[in-house]
């Protein structure tokens, strides 16, 4: 199935073909893009709202500015597939966010159009304003630098940091605010509400409406009140004007609200704006999945809808035979409720993933005691911090990419104070088709580095439920991290009564007869007992312990396995370079063993995008690889021929 | 040497008794207090001007709240000295900042009047909206809530995070602006200036005298226009006061600006903000160094100025009789104008710390060309990595411990798009009397984590200026990161030429006869000098090898050390959970080494305060801590009197 561009997109293949059309036309351009995106996604998947939100702005940017001389910055950037469409990537469609093929995000590598690569939010004007100041420093005085940035990216901190510094930079920054009121969820937090008040009525506005309506009313005291009052009007307007607005405050030129889906008024505004030196604000009002009736109704749904007939809004979904494991993330929030129902201290945070990581599930059973703090990971983790002081027991749940904005707060607000603290990493390990920006992969090595803290990883529904109980234990009042990938685990039912885990301690999956034994640590375990079934049927009878805690090691497990076996493979889903194969290591040098250890996990290079089978075969801890790991190992002791020897 | 109290602060041993006082008695407590801080830390040393900024603020707060009941949090802390003479800590001063004695930031283990535990900007608001939320939550609605942050803490990220979330919490949050213009170096950025705007003249008290003098001008025109113009004053108010300021914006109610030098005005304030519910900000103006001429006068000088005389205001200094080795600040500082006046390309960024980090150096001889973007770790590299993008190469030195702030940064802004960073991470390490929230601990595990990233860390003087010079060429164009530690390096003679280090090679500093070498990292491989000369005098003859680069490895020098000596000790000052002895483990296991090794480096737990010489010792890396784990591993493989067991 091939998606048939309309005849004025089919002809543009680059901005410069863009530029040829006549204002009016752009309407209709914008009516084909909007068109072009909705059927691709329908049939190819991704992302969905945000891009239809942007239509107008997209095709205005590009028909206004010279990109990529001028420099266009994409926040998050999973709104830019109109951009793409028009900057020569139609047709790459078809292999958008699939292993080997386009980006969902822009990205440098893929295009000259792509000024800076994103996928986390809230970097679009901290990157265009360094890029602004180098062109003032190369004396490119002319050149254009634009960030595109929504209001849910405007409430996390960098971009607040970056406005404090753009405001006194006097360079050529537009800040284009995209404001639609929501994030993946809707949008919370006083910076959303503040919008919402401008956009309703401004307040500029409304001081000048009051002011004639009260001076009116003094039309019996003179001859021409009106003149009167259009003197006092701009006689306050200079003084008022500067300040009224929180963008002004902070030194930017504030334009707006203006439609952000009137394509020709865009046209003209941003054409004023190019001329108009220093640091300027354009607040466009958009609607998320704009023109998509079904998406504009239930923005959260249709942020990410998956396949859907474009026709009728039926979204597809395999209904499977049999009860299919629930997500990690389902487990996470429904287990909240179990447990808090249970615990009166227990309170739940999320920066801004409330349908992401489940938590939306407490925060409609329990509104007083489930945040959602807005994209904010910095302050959810210390905000958690101030909760725990009183003796609560928050679980912050951040994404594992994520959680690296806030590891200093971990550090400093949570771990050195020893506070009770749960931290749930969700998507940790190969985030799968959102590619390496949102890859998991630093949070065993990053975590395992910090003092008091306790890392694990459940390798199945259960055991993150058990991790979670065991989590609010007074015995464990501290720091506590409990990691999990992306989508489904493995047990169908997966309601089992919740049970004390002993922290620091994992488990024996399997004895093995043979020399070699695997160490795994989370749901990757899973495919080592794969591996284990494979190599079984070879001959090779393997161990395999689920280590479950990274920090503190299962010493005593570790002494057994490093006693009776000659050989190990170690799997994670997580970066190489410190990870827990490297804690292994540790606490072999520690305590005089020497035997040979394959480390398997994510290796030190970018790792693309792909689904997250594709990436595990691709870096080598697939089934296939741990199993082919393990037969390397077994060789190489078998050629060795020499007695184990231990230091100690 | 004792430091006498005056009358007052003599009897005042808790807040309880300051509460004994009436009114007028607290100017002269607030004398009696500053000249006590002054008194002490010219004898004992520490932070200085920010204490003697809030000493009124500091009376006033515990006077009219009901600590620690009420919880007090303290930004970034070193201003808390008043508190903590109020707390029941006058007589422990002469321990501040030692060894064993107080700490100089406030922690909770330290008194419970010490709400949260600080040391890094701008965690205070986050921390006390999570105590009222869940005061809210426990139903103590009239428990009080305050934070006390400083204007250059207000432009970090994570502040606007909780100003976003607190405007809409509806809790009793007291936010206490200390605006002194000031951070260590003079506060920069949009906000300061907004801040200076507000206070010279309010928005609306500039709108109201507008408008009653134009009124004024309309008395021919009427019988009242006083009158009238108080009608449209209070017509306006509703309106333009809601959201006329930046706070107001963000659902803050606004007070202020007030004297924040004039106590009583303070405790009348207070007193009525107590009643009022909800979040509110109090902007009080107040000058760092208060009270001592000299201090107001040079605030960046006077911030920790060290031992002096209070009545002349010398600073003492140590005159050495010889020339001294150079602060390793001071050589980055200088070689960046040296290298910057060779290559054009060459930029400097710092998150307000440049005379921390001697950037100031630059700025003065080259102000387009380096940049203080404020206490903004976030945004300081996200902007270098946009200046990056355009070819420039940024040098953005943050401190390790701050460098925690920026984390996903360098991830996703720099490493995984390979842009050409050079990352300075002065007080690396311990850092000394600043303690556990400053000790640059985790910077070496956590940059080699980083997929592209190059990790290294100078010996000396001249390797730094080596390393730098390094990082800019074109064959090194990528992330490049370079830790050194707090203080003095070891070469009075450090202004060498400039000369290419191969990246990932390290130097022989020593062939050892023995069986046994040290491999070490950085600036601690100087101790590891003085161990092999105390090892030489006993007769053992130790190999020693400066790594220099944590990542990539030297893998042809680890080769010949791992095939040549029979046990290793690694030394750094950083972490030892995967740190660099934890990369030296993972070479061997990658390439079937099986020496015993012995790590040294800051072990898994929380290092309190002290000298770093202290601190080494303590954790046993000092001299005669490395010299004795050869010693232990020299006695190892004599007993083991196995032949070394090479397993390719």
């Amino acid at each position: 199935m091939i998606v048939e561009p309309g005849p004025l997109l089919a002809a543009i293949n680059s901005p410069a073909d863009l530029k040829e059309l006549r204002e009016d036309q752009l309407v209709q351009l914008s009516q084909e893009l909007r068109q072009f995106i909705v059927d691709s996604v329908s049939i190819y998947g991704g992302h969905f709202g945000a891009s239809l939100g942007v239509v107008e702005l997209t095709v205005a940017l590009h028909y206004v500015f010279n990109t990529p001389y001028d420099q266009l910055v994409w926040d998050v950037g999973h709104q830019a597939y109109g951009h793409k469409i028009l900057t020569g990537r139609r047709n790459q469609f078809p292999t958008n966010r699939k292993y080997g093929g386009m980006s969902g995000f822009p990205k440098r590598k893929e295009s000259e159009y792509d000024a800076f690569g994103v996928g986390h939010s809230s970097t679009s004007i901290g990157a265009a304003l360094g890029m602004a100041v180098a062109s003032d420093y190369k004396k490119e005085f002319h050149r254009q630098h634009i960030a595109v940035i929504g209001d849910g990216a405007m409430t996390a901190g960098m971009a607040f940091e970056a406005l404090n510094h753009a405001g006194v930079a006097n360079t050529n920054l537009l800040v284009i605010l995209n404001d639609n009121c929501m994030s993946i969820d809707p949008n919370v937090g006083a910076l959303k509400e503040y919008l919402t008040d401008i956009t309703t009525s401004r307040t500029y506005n409304r001081v000048r409406d009051e002011l004639w309506n009260v001076l009116g009313k003094l039309s019996k005291f003179g001859p021409n009140p009106q003149a009167i009052a259009s003197k006092v009007e701009s006689a306050m307007k200079a003084t008022l004007m500067k300040q009224s607005n929180l963008f002004e405050a902070l030194k930017f030129r504030y334009f707006g609200p203006v439609d952000g889906h009137d394509v020709q008024h865009l046209v003209s505004i941003m054409n004023d704006l190019k001329s108009i030196p220093g640091p300027k604000l354009l607040h466009c009002v958009t609607v998320k999945g704009k023109g998509y009736a079904l998406a504009e109704k239930d923005q959260t749904l249709w942020h990410a809808p998956g396949l859907f007939d474009k026709i009728t809004g039926e979204i597809y979904k395999k209904v499977p035979a049999t009860p299919q494991p629930p997500k990690y993330q389902d487990v996470f929030g429904h287990t909240m409720v179990e447990l808090a129902e249970q615990n009166p201290k227990i309170m739940g945070v999320t920066p801004a993933m409330p349908s992401g990581c489940s938590l939306n599930i407490m925060m409609a059973a329990m509104p007083d005691r489930a945040f959602d703090v807005g994209i904010a990971e910095q302050h959810a983790v210390t905000f958690s911090a101030g909760l725990a002081t009183q003796g609560l027991i928050p679980f912050c749940n951040i994404y594992s990419s994520f959680m690296q904005r806030a590891y200093d707060q971990v550090v400093h607000d949570v771990a050195l104070q020893n506070l009770h603290v749960v931290f749930c990493l969700d998507r940790a390990g190969f985030a799968g088709a959102d590619g390496p920006t949102h890859h998991g992969a630093y949070d065993l090595a990053y975590m395992r580095s910090i003092p008091n803290m306790v890392v694990s990883a459940p390798m199945n529904e259960e055991e993150l439920r058990n991790l979670m109980y065991t989590a609010t234990l007074p015995e464990n009042a501290g720091p506590f991290s409990i990691r999990y990938p992306r989508g489904e685990g493995v047990m169908p039912e997966w309601r089992k009564p919740l049970q004390r885990i002993a922290v620091g301690t994992g488990r024996t999956i399997r004895e093995g007869a043979g020399d070699v034994a695997i160490l795994s640590i989370g749901h990757i375990g899973n495919y080592a007992v794969k591996a284990t079934q494979l190599l079984e049927a070879e001959g090779l009878d393997t161990g395999h312990y689920d280590l479950r805690f990274c920090k503190p090691l299962d010493e005593e497990l570790l002494h057994q396995v490093l006693s009776r076996y000659k050989a190990l493979v170690t799997v994670e889903d997580g970066c190489l370079q410190g990870g827990c194969g490297a804690a292994v290591l540790e606490f072999m040098a520690d305590h005089g063993y020497s035997l040979p250890v394959k480390r398997l996990g994510i290796p030190d290079r970018v790792v693309e995008h792909g689904s997250q089978d594709e990436l595990y075969k691709e870096c080598g801890f697939d089934a296939a690889g741990i199993a082919q790991a393990v037969r390397e190992q077994a060789a190489k002791v078998a050629t060795a021929k020499t007695p184990k020897l231990t230091l100690r």
